[in-house]
């Protein structure tokens, strides 16, 4: 399957294109950035992500966009462009029929390296190991938004008929995803 | 001038058209809601919302869409559909060359009422007097779309060439938009 990943963000929107096949064999599509100038108003900025967006859909064709679930607590002016920028991501998969997934930071991290609370730059050297890059892919961004489609392709639905984890990042992945569920739970309840 | 209003958010969206004339004259032209099944995915709720927001631009066509400017400080959880759902409202008219602009809720009530710190109730009772309708628009959520619009026809820039501010109301909402300037400027320093 091909999985576009989505790390939102209103100045840089890090995006990443891979294909995976049985055995968690992963390789590289593509990746960037879809960026709006700081100094333009909101709605034209949300358009330019928008429009981007869009484009990588059309271009590569994935089967699923897989998106980074923000969450209201961080820094509350940044937050609101990186929601933004994420519901308009789901808009444009969404329009062209594409499945939308989310997955959280711990979900990816636990996924890529077994460990939710992984650093970032071992996120980057692991992203680079598993699709055959000899230096990890830039902007930081991009790494993100490969390392979430990497995690959506290998979701333990997909590893076999009964979600059986069976290596440790799969484990670490299914505990990290239960972890979400049961926060957004008492979320919503609060 | 015409106006949209949009009161956002994900399950139901507020929104309401007026035309405003020379001498602080305004008058309905269509009001009512974007709504969207609770039990859909958030993707396939942004659509409906933009797509529904969309088909009211292209009918009614106004000058500008005035979108109340959501904050971060509220419930997690809501937040960020009704931030979503601001963020898919704004491309929606970016993406047809309408102007957009965001409403505090305080500038609104101000505009409305000359009162920032104004009921609900009021607000409601306000707009249905400005319109001429027997009764406050239903639901809330179009009263507040509704108002709004009028908030954003009524704006200072408007109303002189020196932005001179004439009448009490005025004077709340100059007073109001340049504390929600100042708040902003120090939030993003934060």
């Amino acid at each position: 399957m091909r999985v576009l990943g989505v790390d939102p963000g209103l100045t840089r929107c890090g995006l990443g294109v891979i294909d995976s096949r049985a055995g968690r064999q992963v390789s590289l599509v593509a990746f960037g950035v879809a960026a709006s100038p700081a100094d333009e108003a909101i709605d034209q900025r949300l358009l330019a992500i928008a429009d981007q967006i869009g484009r990588w859909i059309d271009t590569h064709r994935p089967d699923a966009v897989a998106i980074e679930r923000v969450f209201a607590q961080r820094n509350a002016y940044t937050v609101s462009g990186t929601m933004q920028a994420s519901g308009v991501a789901m808009v444009e998969a969404a329009r062209r029929g594409v499945e939308v997934a989310l997955h959280t930071p711990t979900e990816v991290k636990a996924a890529v390296t077994g460990n939710g609370e992984a650093p970032k730059e071992q996120i980057a050297r692991m992203v680079a190991r598993l699709l055959g890059l000899d230096e990890p892919p830039r902007p930081p961004d991009a790494a993100d938004a490969l390392a979430l489609a990497i995690c959506h392709a290998w979701r333990p639905s997909t590893l076999s008929p009964t979600g059986q984890a069976s290596t440790a990042a799969q484990k670490a992945w299914v505990e990290a995803a239960r972890a979400a569920r049961r926060g957004r739970r008492s979320w919503v309840a609060a």
